[in-house]
């Protein structure tokens, strides 16, 4: 009897008031879920157009968070968001929507998953490429436990070019456990995406000759295997095994051991709910593959999607306008300075190379890439290869420059050990955002740069006071050394200070004294050297007369300089926006404990703990480092109250 | 006019004394080149036999080794061997065939490939899966400077699952630059090979319906070609292109840029050269799949390749049967002692899990791998990954623990604190192969972990004196704490106590005076506490009487001891097998500033620089860790000549 057919009755649309939790998304029509997808993508939008925060890579998956809300059952089932600047809607989902104007500010809801936050959190993502591996992780535990939940992690084409996330589906191959990954293709990382992998990927989006080959294939092989006989369907099943993994375009992770679906059109609801319910009852690792548009549903980051890959707020929320106008009385960015020296001096060189994993906009590298594309190299989102690569470039006599965040470097220490330093190559790492992030938090601070560099062997580690400083190191880099060096510098404003049009050389493991004083010195290195000017200036209204030096180089360290100076002090102060363990502060109690001077040092780092998010002046106040609060800490620690 | 056929003159072979760099191979015939890829592998099989060294990897790669330095001119074209334990052929070809018998010997050759030794080294290697992000970098300089000479790198199978070999190969699909990689498929890294790669590899080269369904094909759209006009061949050459990709077996490769060949037989000399010199005439990146068999031409090694990865020496060249017995007398490793406490315990307790990079041999997990299958993971090389996919087993409630050598886990190190320590996971670190490991050399001792460790918050640092002590501290990282935990002990042989049945927890952040003396205390941890005592034995002759305490931790540190022992010491000495950067030294001398508590403390540790290969005796004395100089440093520092 054939099923009567019925007309759907209208459903009134649910607001997005009324979803409190995933469980209201439960029993919505495609309709109802695709009017939820819209009040969020408004919801986001409104969001950041005020507070800012990462935005167009959330904007792409409205319609996929709002579909696995509605597929699958957290937290028992468990999804992890790879980076985590695209869970916006997540949040929103999960019982965090009145708590998102708090997003990303201090005290508020971190800009990334957080197991702490929200049990719906599986796992607290940040740097790219991790989901698999723990979605992996969490999969084996479930089956040794005999559990029953679903595993998915949500990842970007970006994301997928990092190694630990082929690693981690290669592994999985092996399991063969229940865990589907979703491919998110945007065709973008925070940078339209490079590497062989993206273009197998584009191939597959395009072309039709492959599906419909695929298509006309299968279909041959399953009418053959009606008609025919236990044994010849074995040998038919033999001859389907090649034939399927050989037209099937996602060849390249069908190779790695997980089956392939799609591609399909990541903002289609009914697509992706389809889709996914399939996905739920295959019990192997599995791929889905969606193409979404980034920026979706706001035509200005649709148009322009690296501009809008995170936003600082203040915008309009129809036209992307901005409303407030930038401060053009602000200092350049430390890392312009640097994108700008860089392209000067490799205009007049042609050894000097630049290298980014995936960061061409955020280390200013892109006025390289404008300027000198042929020795440019994006190498994606790869900081192990990158540094090899770069070790690769090096032994042939050229200047590779790799411009890294500090935090991403730590995924290239090995590399930097075993290819770099072992060999003593003339490699650059142009360290960036070294220090606290702000708002990003913990996962982005650049906390341990000095920490895990001071032991590696050979190599010269320097920090400019500032932006002038900066010039002259990455000169001083290029021409006055052949190992190994690294430049650290911070996120955000120069101080200030007119450049110079010409380079100078630093002399290699000289420091400076910028302000003379007695009984007190406070030895500076980077950024802290301005800040040490102006708690001396503090200390200064209450009496005290110290001394202030630009330490320069954290290695070689400037024993001359830190005796000279200890002669004509009671008390040192090493201030440094680094770990308190292992960096400048230790590196000059060991010196003086070597020479036998007993002198009390105080340190003032970043606290031996993870710091959280906010703005750099909440973040200041709360570990000490804003001006008021620094220099009573040294006053105490002068007078004899504190060490 | 047909060719005459022409019976080639019988040639003589050539032995491999007149072969005295690749020159001499260039106009040799294949039987010539097999006869003197026959000498070389008797060359290595007597040296092996003597002197001790890799192994079964050479023997794999002899005919692929002479084929190379036939085909290509070292050392204008540049070979990158991955890992570099399997270049030994390489370098008896290349002028280093006399001093071959100082191989791996302090002062002698190394190990593995280094710049610095010859110019038909390349690139340094060691550590795996560099070889390709070092070969694009080395191309990328060729196509910058317009040179012509060519670059390959050999990776094996094992080497092609860490994610930076993937990073690399996406990089250089993108870069479309001239390099040839040759996967060394030889089934095994070290051990078996595991991941869904692995499972594509054998499906290529046992699946025959592939190859032949491919040879079909490719004829077919040939032949069509032929026939065709321009806007046909047009259309078909679309079709063409889809079907070529799909009907590779290595659609892995190719969907990442990388023209894909083979497989063909490695240990064919006749195919190897064809092969080669057709790769010579493509000028885009390309993969050579050849299988080889490890071991090859030993036939104790064929039939046993784990066994034969690496051998000490002193074997039957025939039968491979050991010369020298081995010394049953000797302590229990390091290595063995944490196995087998770690199935004890997983016996008892279904929540551990243990994991590997593709070490189980090494790290002794494969004693957990027999004992309790279903919980052992072998990720592949992959040690990023291993560190995610254990931070997702502890979300869930699992007690991973991750066993790897020191100088492995750099690779991790990112993960390490972003997956695990920031979310304080509760995963256990077991680090093996800490502070100097000898004839490997540079690249393999684990010089730094204690300095890159010591930066990461809430991480707790514990490294056993002895045997017993790695026993209980096992068992007091599972069951102590809830956090991560690192425990670091060193390669060889445990100190030969007796071992307690039972396990006894360790005080968290607790040491031990294992010796009371006056004046002066010796500060060890790990493995320097026995050799603590030892110093403190010698100095007694001298008159000294020195305390010696067992610190156990580096963090939480026992500054509680380190005040008593301070209280009652004018000198104090810090002992550590680990960079005199950054470890327990710097980490002493800091809390003693802190306290206000000025003492003299000398450092002995590790040299800033990197130590050389040679045995841990000849290491010892060349940084003065033999028991006699040390004790004569911390005599001369005690009495106030040296500090």
């Amino acid at each position: 009897m054939p099923e009567s057919k019925h007309i759907a009755p209208i459903q009134p649309m649910i607001p997005l008031s009324e979803i409190n939790s995933p469980e209201d998304l439960k029993h919505l029509s495609i309709t109802q879920l695709q009017g939820v997808a819209d009040e969020c993508r408004n919801e986001v939008i409104k969001l950041v157009s005020v507070n800012g925060g990462h935005f167009a890579s959330t904007l792409g998956v409205v319609e996929l968070t709002v579909a696995l809300h509605h597929v699958y059952s957290t937290p028992h089932d468990k999804i992890i968001w790879d980076v985590g600047h695209q869970a916006y809607v997540h949040k929103i989902l999960t019982g965090r929507k009145e708590r998102m104007q708090t997003n990303r500010q201090y005290g508020g809801l971190a800009g990334f998953p957080r197991i702490s936050e929200s049990p719906h959190d599986a796992f607290g993502t940040g740097h790219a490429s991790t989901s698999i591996s723990a979605a992996a992780g969490i999969a084996a535990a479930r089956d040794l436990a005999g559990g029953t939940e679903k595993v998915i992690a949500v990842i970007g084409d970006g994301s997928m070019t990092g190694g630990m996330a082929f690693e981690a589906m290669n592994h999985l191959g092996d399991l063969k456990s229940d865990v589907l990954v979703i491919l998110n293709d945007n065709q973008m990382a925070i940078s339209p995406s490079t590497g062989g992998l993206r273009t197998h990927l584009i191939n597959i989006t395009l072309n039709k000759t492959y599906n419909k080959a695929r298509k006309f294939i299968w279909n041959s092989i399953s009418l053959l295997n009606n008609e025919l006989g236990d044994a010849a369907k074995n040998a038919v099943r033999k001859l389907e095994d090649g034939f399927k993994a050989a037209f099937t375009p996602g060849a390249f992770f069908e190779a790695l051991g997980l089956r392939y679906f799609g591609p399909i059109d990541g903002n289609n609801m009914e697509q992706l709910v389809k889709a996914l319910k399939e996905m739920q009852e295959l019990p192997h690792p599995k791929l889905l593959h969606i193409v979404t548009t980034k920026g979706k549903g706001f035509m200005p980051a649709e148009q322009n999607q690296s501009k809008w890959h995170a936003h600082s707020g203040g915008f309009d929320t129809t036209t992307g306008e901005t409303l407030k106008k930038a401060d053009t009385s602000l200092p350049p960015k430390y890392q312009e300075v640097f994108g700008e020296a860089l392209v000067e001096l490799a205009l007049k060189d042609n050894r000097i190379t630049a290298i980014t994993a995936a960061m061409p906009s955020g280390t200013s590298l892109d006025l390289f890439q404008d300027a000198l594309p042929n020795r440019f190299y994006d190498v994606g989102i790869a900081e192990g290869h990158a540094v090899t690569f770069a070790a690769g470039l090096a032994t042939e006599g050229f200047k590779p420059v790799f411009a890294i965040y500090s935090t991403f470097l730590q995924r290239a220490y090995d590399q930097l050990i075993h290819d770099v330093a072992q060999q003593n190559l003339h490699v650059v790492f142009a360290i960036d955002r070294a220090g606290l992030v702000g708002e990003d938090g913990p996962t982005h601070h650049g906390s341990f740069d000095l920490s895990y560099l001071h032991t590696v062997p050979g190599l010269v580690i320097m920090a400019p006071a500032d932006e002038q400083e900066l010039r002259d190191m990455l000169y001083t880099a290029l021409y006055d050394l052949k190992g190994p060096v690294a430049i650290r510098y911070p996120r955000g404003n120069g101080i200030g200070i007119p450049l110079r049009k010409n380079f100078e050389s630093v002399t290699i493991g000289k420091g400076q004294i910028v302000r003379e004083g007695s009984g007190l010195a406070l030895l500076c290195i980077g950024n802290m050297t301005s800040k040490g000017v102006e708690v001396a200036e503090a200390l200064q209204k209450e009496g005290i007369d110290a001394s202030v030096v630009n330490m320069r180089f954290l290695k070689p360290l400037d024993t001359a300089l830190i005796d000279e100076v200890a002669a004509r002090s009671t008390h040192l102060v090493v201030i440094e926006e680094n770990s308190r363990i292992g960096g400048l502060g230790s590196a000059v109690i060991d010196h003086l404990n070597e020479k036998g001077l007993n002198k009390p040092v105080l340190k003032v780092a970043l606290p031996d703990a993870f710091v959280t998010h906010g703005s750099m002046k909440e973040l200041y106040r709360e570990i000490g480092f804003d001006t008021p609060t620094m220099a009573e800490n040294i006053k105490r620690f002068y007078k004899g109250e504190e060490r």
